[in-house]
């Protein structure tokens, strides 16, 4: 059975997974780059920014997991644009024509459009609850994993609705004071998941939340 | 210059150091011991316990810093005694006749009464301010530290105000989703702060903030 995973969902310290206000500028709001600093400075992230060289020691070991046996991305609408992107026709995303998700990915939108066929990536605009994109996802995802790549509302709802089997959260040691909280509504996730933290020297904590069997 | 210290403030995921409701029964609300479990498990807290043994690791070199150069400990109403203790002219706080302080107390107040004199320790009651309690502490510590002793809204106060010198905060692996934030209201922490993070076996986070000279 393949499993559904979460990968370098980086909160602050107050658990916050973006600050505000998220804007076509301003993406992570007033976070800016710091919430993923960490992984910029690993040998994935470098190479994601098409830049040599990298840390390769914990950061990079979880930071790679990322794309590794992943069949389909589920992601909510506030990560595939700015708030209205749906009345854009035009909105291809962030991340231009090459995105770096390489496998269909399923866009969470209360207003559905045609799939968008980019470099490597098609999205595909669903309306459908948690467990359904999830039915779907795992059709398309022939076998392999699915991953749940956010935001913090699709973050918080897959994981109270106990439909993650593994996800790793980077804990930055920054204090947003507002944003998209992850944490919201997951009283006593620790009776269903398993929490192994591990420190990293770039000042990040990595927690790994795994389901119980 | 004595330092403004805290030590083993304990708090969740999700950031909350007690969960609530705090009464009589339940003085960290539906948190339980939870928090504090870390704690017990060490030497420092067996001995606290009056029992032999516990670990002699990471958490036990942190949480036995506790009392090591304190003259004083300032803590709010709400670790003194359940809401309303105030109407309760016998209330004589939580600890029994031997209070695990041994040293002077300031219990911040909007009522305050006679000191209270038990076994190695007295409660001295004050309404002050932040910066009015601490310059009270000083007087009274003799040249040693003062600590902060919480609970999460006075130690939020001094925080907010850039009175701590070195905070010892511990992050447990639960999700409480509600009670008591120490976060809220100290966005950008970070640029006043060092953070240091270290995970422990256990599977608590030790963070030490340490304010920039």
């Amino acid at each position: 059975m393949s499993r559904v995973r979460m990968h370098n969902l980086s909160i602050s310290l107050d658990g916050f997974a973006a600050g505000e206000p998220q804007a076509l500028e301003t993406p992570m709001g007033h976070a800016g780059q710091r919430l993923h600093t960490w992984m910029f400075d690993t040998a994935f992230g470098a190479a994601m920014m098409g830049r040599a060289g990298g840390s390769d020691g914990v950061d990079q070991a979880f930071a790679q997991r990322f794309a590794d046996g992943i069949g389909v991305e589920i992601m909510g609408a506030g990560k595939f644009g700015p708030s209205g992107w749906q009345d854009d026709p035009d909105w291809r995303g962030w991340w231009g024509e090459t995105p770096p998700f390489g496998t269909p990915v399923l866009v969470l939108t209360h207003r559905p459009r045609e799939p968008l066929v980019l470099d490597g990536t098609t999205f595909h605009f669903l309306d459908a609850a948690p467990d359904e994109a999830l039915e779907k996802a795992r059709e398309m995802a022939g076998g392999l994993d699915v991953r749940i790549g956010g935001g913090a509302d699709v973050a918080r709802q897959f994981l109270a609705e106990r439909l993650v089997d593994v996800a790793h959260v980077v804990q930055v040691p920054i204090v947003l004071g507002r944003g998209a909280r992850l944490w919201d509504g997951l009283a006593g996730l620790e009776d269903d998941y398993d929490v192994e933290v591990v420190s990293s020297p770039s000042g990040v904590v990595h927690l790994t939340l795994q389901r119980r069997a």
